[in-house]
């Protein structure tokens, strides 16, 4: 394995050191495997995603599919790369055997989804939206159902969408205005349009299995009346056949900023009679249903931000080492030779920002990724409850901070490289675009401000908070009986009571108060992340001092790496925590100048 | 004048009441002209930005000029708006009566250039690079320079551009590379490449004057061999006619993320004998003559990426003005109306953020553009003197800050009109792609930095630096004459000592180890660059406050233009400036965790 994707010897790190995946192999789901399994696994991953993703990332972004109002057109090599997949037996790896799965865990296949996301963020949307898709109906469907449905997409006959957003509602799903309306033997004819439905429509599969979200006629309002339905772009007779095409028409393609070879698509469903659905589950609890997808969905999301800012960070590095470019501060000799850039000071803040931005965010995904696992596979009853806690309340973290500073650390990936960085001769201004999605999609920043602060904090009277709480004292607990200086330790120590301080200020008014309580929710989530990725990053440190102390015989190589993951650790520290202080202070003093900014007062636009 | 643009009402706040521009009619300079020819002059860039710029903003961006090896196509709106600027006269409008121009002030032609540029920043590429190849001849040239070049840009007929970088030497330029060796005539043959060349070549004008940056054989090593040369496209006669083409090609466009409709070239010069170009001024002394252009050239990326930050200002707005979706977070009830999301506390937090960053930044260039007035026209020699030391120490934040937080205020653009800002049917995407160009060209931020931090500040015994702090000091002590509460003013008062401690911390480390001591110099430029914002957003709160305090008669949207600015002052006060504190923290600590990071701590790339 080469380390152009990611680096593989920090993959192995976060699955094996940081975590401990190899106790997966306790479980009895997973009794037939082992670490060679992974880590073949993995390497499958790798192959396909350097032989069939990463060969057209930036042609696909110079190539985007068009609509001619009839067909649409893609380059080749989209297929080529859906294929490769499907036959691997990725789209089936997560289920049992006796499903036609390969039992594999969950943090192993996001392992692996992170190679191909980093090889080709764009193409990877067909394969990523079919899981979630299958999931779906993996979870919730009848039988008949996954017979009809799921097989073809388990061997990537079908792909999948999730159809929830409309142009009118945009986040607030309340407001829908897609509808069901019940037919005699069963099924419903759906009527309304869907908009931003990523692989709504494409040339991969034969046929597209669309999970859309409608209203049946009398529902209850607001999401209490939200249904989920199948809907095939072409329906499938009772032998597994295609019949007609059913009443879904692409309307007309979107143009995004990047993930240019993901189509985004504006559907119209039911122009004629009313496209034919299939309810899943009971009617009315569509939302529910998704919800229980979200917690992937947006791990994936996140995840997906991690390696676009780590594909940055390489990229950077690498050409920080290879390019020659002035001379230090104190040289004054011109004729003097120039120094690669990775030697100015401030070219390293930005290489070290990154390291510590995208290794910090594909740790946090794993770790969730891991969380998911032991919510389905740990031992008892009692740990898969904690890791349920411990997931829903990280989720938004895992979501929305990749997102941000993934933003930022592509930004920086683009500064190392200069003039270069900004032209499309280079990578970098790719992977600046395509990361810009990833703070919108699967509930926008403020969305998980408000789901952190107005629901995950909160709930289960605070169990997953203050579990939270006690899993970093832990943390904090093991760094002690390291070499690691205090430097690391007390301020997380410290960001701890003040987390406590702002949480127990803020809850009592966002039950009095919602409005005002949660005002600054984004704030909070930003602050809360920050402690959160300090955390991350403390158990990397940990990681690597007790690497560092036990073991006179490392490598040069392998002592090297174990610095840098202190030197990013205590970066973060350093850099980054302190801004909690200033967090603290605004929470703390319920700073209202946004809340009381009034319309008028920003004049004409 | 509708407010598209730029808001006028702050316009004309920015340039009556936040500066006193009206002072400018009092210098002899100005004796023939009014209030009321600034008003019109900057109607007129009005409507030329709106009628011939702004009609192809979104058209340039989708179809980016294209080169086939022998012709450059652009879409036909460019020549129209070209044709338009040179017509109104703003192509001579800075130069004195007697050379055929307006004789208007610095001030007033910046107003009018960011109307041009919040139009359509990439068109407007084309004037800009000319204004400054033409400055150069105009400083610098001889008579008979400035009647074969310069007649023709000032006319319109020529365009210019600046040749300084080339492939291997980047920000520099001590090593370029590009040669002149001297002819019999008088005339040098220039050879080399040079590249990232904006208007390098295009359609609009039969000749290009190139300003070139290249070394005379046999020059001193470094920045101190370098002469600057006027090379045209197209050789002209001494009639003035057009005669042979002269030996400068292109050699391919590059692409970039933003910016389509200027083209970015790479130029050889001198395949064949050699270009001929002609030496402005002294040899050797090239660079210092560049420098003179370049506080105006760097106000000029201030300029444009505030303007950029303020059209996604505007566009934001108006989209949150216009848009329903969900409800207060106290609202359950899922059937009653949906808001508008302006009445979101989040989306109001953003907007309030853009206001802050592009009011502020626009505020701050034209207060440098003031400056650089003063530079020329006050009254006395002392206070031309004085505007030249703020000048300089301001001008690496003029440049940077406006660059880096116009990329976080299109950002949150963005994010407020959620997945439509990520479409391209939607204008706030392509101004995001835009802004990005401007943190790196006329000097990145590490650049900027080192600027300030190993020059201007240290700069004439400091004179500079004492200014600045004794100008904050005079506001500070005109904010206490008015109603504005304590909390406007001392945390900019702490701030300064803040800045006293930090400077005096850093400056004998910048004399007797230079390496460490400008190792954090891109820290202490955003350090520096808050507090000074923090001066410019107090300044146009006292006005505010004094506009308040004595006009009961206020209509009620001028009522409300004050108090908008008093909340993004007072939002910039308490939400921005406290950073200053943790960064104060690691500057006076000599934080060296990234200078002290290794490149094998980085590991495989």
């Amino acid at each position: 394995m080469t380390d152009k994707l990611l680096n593989s010897r920090d993959m192995d790190f976060l699955l094996y050191e940081f975590l401990d995946t190899e106790v997966l192999l306790q479980r009895p789901r997973y009794h037939d495997h082992s670490r060679e399994v992974f880590t073949a696994t993995l390497e499958t991953a790798y192959i396909i995603a350097e032989k069939y993703f990463a060969n057209h990332n930036a042609k696909g972004d110079a190539n985007e599919p068009q609509y001619d109002g009839e067909t649409i057109t893609m380059i080749p090599e989209t297929q080529a790369a859906w294929d490769a997949f499907a036959e691997a037996g990725f789209m089936a790896a997560h289920y049992d055997f006796e499903e036609g799965g390969l039992q594999m865990p969950e943090i192993i296949l996001r392992a692996a989804m992170a190679y191909i996301s980093a090889a080709n963020i764009a193409t990877a949307g067909y394969p990523f939206l079919t899981l979630g898709a299958a999931g779906l109906i993996h979870s919730f469907g009848t039988e008949e159902q996954k017979q009809k449905f799921l097989l073809p997409m388990m061997d990537g006959r079908f792909t999948g969408t999730m159809a929830l957003t409309e142009s009118g509602q945009g986040s607030a799903l309340a407001d829908i205005k897609t509808t069901a309306t019940p037919n005699e033997d069963g099924t419903y004819h759906i009527k309304g349009q869907k908009m931003f439905i990523s692989a709504g429509d494409h040339t991969l599969t034969d046929n597209i299995i669309h999970m859309v979200l409608a209203k049946i006629k009398g529902a209850p309002d607001g999401v209490k009346g939200i249904s989920l339905f199948i809907v095939p772009k072409v329906l499938v007779k009772d032998d597994g056949s295609l019949g007609e095409c059913n009443d879904v028409k692409l309307s007309g393609l979107l143009h995004k900023m990047g993930y240019h070879n993901t189509t985004s698509t504006v559907l119209n469903f039911g122009e004629k009679e009313g496209a034919v659905g299939y309810l899943i589950g009971e009617a009315h609890k569509g939302l529910s249903y998704m919800f229980q997808m979200m917690n992937e969905a947006r791990i994936g999301v996140g995840s997906g931000a991690a390696v676009l800012a780590y594909q940055g960070y390489l990229h950077s590095l690498s050409y920080a080492r290879e390019r020659p470019q002035g001379r230090h501060p104190s040289n004054k000799d011109p004729s003097s030779k120039q120094i690669a850039i990775i030697e100015h000071a401030d070219v390293r803040r930005m290489l070290l920002i990154q390291k510590a931005y995208s290794e910090g965010a594909l740790a946090l995904c794993l770790y969730a990724s891991s969380l998911v696992e032991d919510t389905r596979t740990a031992d008892t009853e009692e740990e898969k409850q904690q890791a349920g806690l411990l997931l829903d309340i990280l989720t938004p973290v895992v979501k929305s901070w990749p997102s941000k500073y993934g933003c930022l650390s592509n930004d920086l990936a683009i500064q190392v490289f200069g003039g270069s960085g900004y032209i499309r001769e280079y990578p970098v201004e790719q992977l600046y675009r395509d990361q810009r999605l990833n703070p919108i999609h699967e509930g926008t920043e403020a969305i998980q401000g408000l789901d952190l602060l107005g629901r995950k904090i909160p709930m289960a009277q605070g169990a997953g908070f203050e579990l939270f709480k006690h899993k970093v004292r832990h943390t904090l607990e093991a760094a002690q009986k390291t070499s690691l200086q205090h430097k690391f330790i007390q301020p997380i120590d410290q960001a701890l009571d003040r987390l406590d301080q702002v949480t127990d200020n803020l809850l009592p008014m966002v039950k009095s108060d919602a409005d005002r309580g949660l005002s600054n929710a984004t704030l909070y989530l930003d602050f809360f992340g920050r402690i959160v990725m300090s955390w991350i990053w403390l158990r990397q440190a940990v990681v690597a001092a007790n690497a560092l102390g036990q073991d006179d015989s490392l490598t040069k190589p392998e002592e090297d790496f174990y610095r840098g993951k202190l030197q990013a650790a205590i970066f973060y520290i350093e850099w980054e925590l302190p801004q909690t202080v200033l967090q603290a202070k605004l929470l703390l003093d319920n700073n209202s100048i946004c809340f009381d900014m009034q319309d008028e007062w920003f004049g004409e636009a």
